[in-house]
């Protein structure tokens, strides 16, 4: 081996990391089944002609080669697109409407930066055959569900509608400039209004219609008032009333917590929306978005798949997982570590260490037994290493006695156990 | 899309089929972690570097190209070269002993033919760092668990040497001819020991050698009795009395149970053993290995990784998954699905059913919301269709009444249940 190293943007995943990792796709994945999606896993490789013409300009981010029996293939790039592939392929054994989720890695031959990889996991959960507006109401119930159970404590849901975005295109008397408007309007956050209007003004060559953008994305208030607002002034603009209309019932719908803000300055980049779009934001620590999703009505079709409706939410793991870790955060559950490392002091003591850590395994211990004979110091030291909180040994004397030494290391006490009591007598201190 | 198809030799998961092999996965890793295993990925793609040269002849199979920054890279090929590299990059980062585990996908440009894919999941588990027994004689506990909590109840174990394999050519008086030895003892279960020793006096030339080498592997008997025998015959070779003494040793530390047969008819085709060597087989059904593993001290060196024993496990979980859909096994948990349907009457009621499925949620159930308003005989069919035991009814007089007409759809009737108590009667009724 040359060169014992990763590809630049491609990680190694071991240790702390890879638990933490794999708790909160376990959090996702057990919400999933709590509301009923199934799950979706597609392969890794795809046809090329499958992948390429969706993605624009990106498409040249896809890893895409020629294979051994000449085949023109390409690299998982997204979810969505292999989900519209499987929707054509498998119409008519997929249930419908179909609530599906897929937490799979996906591969861009991007620029890495900070928090931006090669190989990262993309998390989609999306109902394909229903235009209701109670899918988007649960799927946002089910986020709200995920980033509370993920331990943060302040977050917010902002809503907006495509439908309103169109309608305050044309209340500026601009339909055309839809593109920069919503260009202009996407960095509200980041400017100051007098900023956001001399952008406007700059784009829509008009002072008039700039206002009148400003009079509607400025709108505030809890979401009852805004969405009267809202109401009043696109009044006279079909598609406003009915993206409006479909707001109103979301909040119902949700029981309009303390976390969902409907609010018309949020665009969400992606063309393919048709309806209701929305962004989570993390709040302390102007984090910014770190999950999103929205309607999108017409993609699968676009896409070669069925012609249905869809709505879907995404959430950012890859940016959730760097902010855990920055932050320190652990899951509620606590990480699964091992909670008993068995010691050996010789080998013939080996049989008798061995068949104490399958008795503690067999009471629903997780056990490791250090796999050679070694001073004690060091295996101490190898469960200092490992975070593991109790020690077991067994000498001699002990294994005569039916005994043994159990070492809290947290404490730094040690005291002698009945071996038939072991188990008990750990579990009453882990739990 | 012009195809709307995976390529050869590559799946999609869903439905039953997915949540099959997510609860094989789960049985693994929990397991594993019950041991006292860390987890391990590594990246999809690797420098070609990396994996070239490490897999000999079939080395014509990894997927390589050249990616877009002009890199010569390849797709995982296994998870053992991986691990090697990780081993030498991250050697002062990584616990000593290191137990790890690792279930990925990996990608081989084969010939495709029923149950051989070109991408599957490996599953490995190695101990590197410690050269006891004590370490194999745990990897067999745990294979045995493996299999017994996937359902399997009969299975065996067959334990050989290495270090006994070599004594035997050395015994047959042809050392040289070691692995036309291996080769013809390999084919032992399909062939009489008439057609064996043919084979063996065509290989070696000698039919007195080919009769010492049938005397060995013709011993029969329990494992105490086995052992004595080749103690007696392959007396006078160091390497193999070595070599019994360390099955000896795996016979005593893991209680000499049922399931395990000494048998050194093994030889477990990879070239890199050193020590014991151990195959599974399920014993019903003629299927033959489902995994097997062994002592590989040199390997991690010729890797390039650092100078290390090791010893390890793997099990084919494409063909235990396989093995299990056929069988229409599934696992004594039972597989997860969704336990309530929630359907919705009307638009009105939308909220309604909304919130009832949420209650239900926070009791700890899994609920799956029927997305859109349809006739009920459409939404009582998808409960059939996705195998939902239950459904919750609630139209406008139940739910004035504070109460939902709950339908158990395995028993086809119906009664009325007041809301408040909807989650216990139903928990009541699936555990």
């Amino acid at each position: 081996m040359n060169r014992p190293q990763t590809l630049k943007g491609f990680r190694d995943f071991f240790g702390d990391q890879l638990r933490l990792r794999k708790q909160v796709f376990n959090v996702f994945e057990q919400l999933f089944r709590e509301y009923g999606f199934e799950g979706l896993e597609t392969p890794a490789l795809e046809y090329a002609d499958v992948l390429l013409g969706k993605y624009g300009e990106d498409e040249k981010l896809v890893y895409r080669f020629t294979d051994s029996g000449e085949r023109d293939v390409a690299m998982r790039y997204d979810l969505t697109v292999p989900t519209a592939r499987v929707l054509a392929q498998y119409q008519h054994e997929l249930p419908s409407p179909w609530k599906r989720y897929q937490i799979q890695p996906v591969w861009r031959a991007d620029n890495t930066q900070r928090g931006r990889y090669r190989e990262f996991y993309q998390l989609d959960a999306d109902v394909f055959g229903s235009s209701e507006m109670m899918v988007e109401a649960e799927l946002m119930l089910l986020g709200n569900k995920a980033l509370s159970r993920l331990g943060f404590d302040s977050y917010r849901l902002r809503v907006n509608s495509r439908k309103v975005l169109n309608a305050i295109a044309s209340y500026s008397g601009k339909p055309g400039k839809f593109a920069d408007i919503v260009s202009a309007v996407d960095k509200w956050d980041k400017r100051t209004p007098e900023e956001t209007r001399l952008d406007l003004i700059n784009r829509l060559g008009d002072e008039q219609a700039a206002d009148r953008v400003l009079q509607v994305v400025s709108v505030s208030g809890d979401n009852n008032e805004v969405l009267s607002t809202l109401s009043e002034l696109l009044a006279d603009i079909p598609e406003g009333v009915e993206g409006i209309s479909e707001m109103r019932e979301i909040v119902t719908l949700t029981g309009d917590p303390d976390w969902l803000a409907v609010d018309p300055v949020i665009a969400r980049g992606l063309a393919y929306y048709t309806g209701p779009v929305w962004e989570w934001e993390i709040s302390d620590g102007n984090i910014g978005s770190v999950g999103g999703g929205g309607r999108y009505d017409c993609l699968v079709a676009s896409l070669g798949g069925p012609d249905m409706p869809a709505a879907g939410t995404s959430f950012g793991i890859e940016r959730l997982l760097d902010i855990m870790q920055e932050r320190n955060m652990s899951i509620a559950q606590g990480p699964i570590t091992t909670q008993v490392l068995v010691t050996v002091m010789s080998e013939e003591l080996a049989a008798a260490s061995l068949a104490i850590a399958e008795e503690l395994r067999d009471k629903g211990l997780t056990v490791s037994l250090y796999p050679q004979v070694r001073k004690l110091g060091k295996q101490l030291d190898y469960a200092n290493k490992n975070s593991i909180p109790f020690v077991v040994i067994a000498g001699e004397d002990e294994v005569k006695a039916d005994e043994v030494v159990l070492k809290d290391m947290t404490g730094g006490t040690q005291e002698s156990v009945r071996r038939a009591g072991l188990a008990d007598f750990i579990r009453a201190r882990v739990d």
